[in-house]
């Protein structure tokens, strides 16, 4: 059995990672590979009912998600983890820690996410009325050598999907 | 792909779980059969730091093992779940919510556990200095339906492991 690729998204609340993370899971479905999507808040819900925002608690769910990510690659399912994950030296270590990991940086300005706003949350962080909010009051580490950047202001989806297919073993599409 | 089964082995500590469940994964692995072994403490470790003994704790434990093992089997792995898992309600819902699981009651009298005391833990246990013990100072409800109930304190392992086969998909070996 080959080892699964990890795919980590990694990116602010309303980046697009589970948009992208979610399209591509289509896709490999459709093409009959096996994979498997792991989302942030999902796990959370799962694995880590009652931990918190601490960097702590942060750490923890995102090493949990890598432990299951290893489990599911080990047996050639393709991963596709969608979770801010924002300090840059745990995600390292569980990155590192997975035999056929990619980090990628799904990259949206503040401005840009704030305007998307798509849980209505930012709005409120920006007013004080939520603590340990990634980007607003907590720190969000950027990757500093991500192996896929993508600039979610800038790129269409689609544009996004391009970069994404071969990282996760797609051929590309061939124009028509 | 198949859904993968998933055996559930529960019983006191030292009943023979760990033991069953290892010498069954090997013989898993040997066949070429994808499979992964989840044990109660290893997952704990990895999953659920952090939770303590109680019963919302264990339960919360049990849940996370049954959701871990969800996704390995949809995937058409064979999983190997040893966990105390002590309590009836619990341990039933989530082997009902595998669509493949069988619940295998490893049984052997706290009389027996207490000799071999694996771990030194037992007599600890009944001297009260270990709190929340099943078996001891905890409760352990038996299945009171498994779907193979292996009292261990009369069959040998290979005995054991001639009834397990078959639950595993492994044909049985053919005597010489």
């Amino acid at each position: 059995m080959a080892q699964g690729r990890v795919l980590w998204f990694t990116g602010l609340s309303g980046a697009g990672k589970s948009t992208l993370a979610s399209a591509l899971y289509q896709e490999l479905v459709s093409a009959g590979i096996s994979a498997e999507l792991l989302d942030g808040d999902a796990v959370r819900e799962n694995l880590s009912k009652g931990l918190g925002f601490s960097k702590a608690d942060r750490d923890m769910n995102v090493r949990r998600i890598g432990f299951v990510a290893g489990l599911l690659a080990r047996h050639g399912v393709t991963v596709l983890v969608s979770a801010i994950s924002p300090y840059n030296d745990t995600r390292r270590e569980v990155l590192a820690s997975l035999p056929n990991a990619t980090e990628i940086f799904v990259d949206a300005p503040l401005s840009t996410v704030t305007e998307r706003d798509v849980k209505g949350l930012y709005l409120k962080a920006i007013a004080g009325e939520i603590a340990h909010f990634t980007g607003v009051s907590d720190p969000y580490e950027a990757p500093t050598q991500p192996d896929l950047h993508l600039k979610t202001d800038l790129l269409s989806v689609d544009a996004c999907l391009e970069q994404l297919r071969p990282l996760a073993g797609l051929h590309q599409e061939v124009p028509a």
